[in-house]
């Protein structure tokens, strides 16, 4: 096998997932919901299946759904999008941010990118024969250095990639360390690559900034949404880029290699989901706040620290006071087998000098499957 | 953007769907039917997303899927398959590929190939790292020449990729050129991806062959097939890849970061599809060698020099004779244009030394479809 491939494991999220079935504990450590995703959508998408097209669409997408993430755009954000050259519909988040990798990096390449970090970015970037250079973030405000990371730039950053709202930290990048980012790109005249499928999963009426929204970056930016986390409908795996064209070509060119295209009738639903009412997106933010804010205080009943989280689907919780020092990985797996609850170890998040105290809980659950979590682990610990 | 992919222009299929919608044109370029497909298989995946899981399923596939894929390579080739570690579920055969090139190759290996072959096969070989080998199949037999085989394979050659049945040569490889291949894989100590994506659609009672059924190359192969094809639902973009732990489990690596997982309600259907009884199968080849059958008359009506179709979606005329010397992919240009039909030049499925008088038509169409092309070429020639 490739080198740099095979020098991974599985990816941390089924490891979890196949662990929690084997012991048949309650999952937190994946994320995703446990019910299904909304009803009209669902109908939008059986609909289309009877009685649309069922073929290979465009490769760019349904224009449709080209539209409603254009429109979307302009709605949340005020960005001025044209649908028909600067959007693109992948399969889920994963195969945009592969696209835009290896579409956009070339061998020799450095990357900018921060820990903690999604476990697919480091895999992609290797395997496009491009370096990754790291800065670090630190509980708990999960702040940078900023001379670290100018550091981290230099003549051959070709792109800085960034996770906002932040998987796993539950981080919303503010304004102020946007624009410091947004200096850096255009100072050594680079771009920038945001994943941003929490974008709706926002807390405590912070706004989502997207890096693309900054003086100076409308142009240098490809951002990626998702629906699966927009519509908890994770199985879906329909995506999207925007971007300029100049960007957004070469991306092309790497998506109609990697899958070509993506299910018609999830793409058709999805863009209706896109049109709904702002009623329907901070709903989804309000449920998803009183999730966070239920775990996180049966998290603190049963015992454990629990830092804040500002979005996203998870919440982190310090370990290190609990004394059981074998590393977040092994208690993750203990966890498991004897409490009977599955969380994931943050240092599955890091390339480099992993914490070892702290693990990863997703509330995007059920009330009653939390408030089962909680009175395992109070049992527990 | 990247160098070696910014060097492709957009896959010839989308560029003439395009140019066909632009016409109105009857398209037979792109190889997808005209209509939907099995109505039991959309009832199937409609019951799933109503009522079944839309989250997250595995990253290797439903156990359902894998299953009827190892039962179905049984039935139909005698192939002995463990679902469990031999079967993973991508989204679609071009993911398939793309996680069999990045997950096996490492820079500077050698595959071997056969032109014409498919468009994404040697954008993805390059921006592997690896090195393309090419070997001629020469019109209007499609037959190779045993030393130029040979002469391809050296000390760095790690795969050979083939597709069987062949688009666009509508070639089905017998027993004794698999043979020959099956030496040269085992005297050089490599492996073989096989993209059977038309393993169903082959005619003429001729029966379809795997490579891993070979002897000696059970282990050595990968070989990938689609519900696209099998089911008439080129939309639905579920595939699976086949082969031994040793060669899935590299292939694992890179899927998990390109896609991760695929759609359940469409696994779920597909799924349902592969156990369908025999007489699914035999009536779908049936059915297409009647359509290969009225399109090829059709085409001769109109004066075309049709070369023979053993399987898959495709015939091939030759242009040579029409006099209209401006190549294949202008002539493409102009038919769509003036004659309102679209074919795809046969140019765009080579590297190197593409021949100029050769356009594909697909058959996959409804007859009226088909009948309706014949007019317009009979009228336009
Ligand atoms: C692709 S599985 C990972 C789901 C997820 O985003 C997470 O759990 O962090
Ligand atoms: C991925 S679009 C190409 C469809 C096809 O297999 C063909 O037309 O050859």
């Amino acid at each position: 096998g490739n080198s740099v491939l095979s020098s991974y494991g599985t990816t941390i999220f089924e490891v979890m997932s196949r662990l929690a079935e084997t012991h048949k504990a309650v999952n937190l450590g994946q994320g995703f919901p446990d019910g299904n995703g909304p009803a009209d959508l669902v109908a939008e998408a059986t609909r289309y299946l009877d009685t649309g097209w069922n073929q290979y669409p465009s490769m760019m997408g349904l224009p449709t759904l080209r539209q409603a993430v254009a429109e979307h755009a302009r709605r949340f954000y005020g960005l001025d999008v044209d649908w028909a050259s600067e959007v693109m519909v992948t399969s889920g988040a994963t195969e945009a941010l592969a696209a835009c990798l290896f579409g956009l990096l070339e061998p020799g390449d450095e990357v900018v990118l921060f820990q903690p970090l999604y476990d697919s970015y480091v895999p992609i970037i290797r395997r496009a024969g491009a370096v990754p250079r790291f800065v670090s973030l630190r509980a708990p405000d999960w702040s940078f250095d900023p001379d670290e990371l100018r550091a981290a730039f230099g003549p051959r950053t070709k792109l800085v990639l960034i996770n906002n709202p932040l998987n796993p930290a539950a981080k919303v990048w503010g304004w102020e360390e946007l624009s410091t980012l947004a200096e850096l790109v255009q100072e050594h005249d680079c771009l920038a690559v945001c994943d941003e499928v929490y974008e709706h999963l926002v807390f405590d009426g912070r706004p989502h900034i997207p890096l693309m929204a900054l003086p100076g970056m409308r142009d240098r930016t490809l951002r990626i949404g998702s629906a699966g986390k927009t519509f908890s409908l994770t199985g879906w795996k329909v995506g999207y880029v925007t971007g300029a064209p100049r960007l957004l070509q070469p991306v092309a060119k790497a998506h109609q290699f990697l899958t070509f295209t993506t299910p018609p009738n999830l793409q058709h639903a999805v863009a209706f989901g896109l049109r709904k009412d702002d009623a329907y997106f901070h709903g989804l933010a309000a449920d998803m706040q009183a999730k966070r804010d239920r775990l996180t205080a049966g998290l603190r009943a049963a015992g454990l620290t629990v830092l804040p989280a500002q979005g996203t689907y998870f919440v982190t919780a310090d370990i290190g006071h609990t004394g059981l020092g074998e590393g977040d990985t092994e208690f993750c797996k203990r966890l498991t087998a004897e409490a009977g609850v599955t969380a994931i170890p943050v240092s599955a998040f890091f390339d480099q000098d992993p914490p070892g105290n702290l693990i990863r809980f997703c509330f995007c659950k059920k009330d009653e499957t939390l408030d089962e979590a909680c009175r395992r682990l109070e049992g527990w610990f």
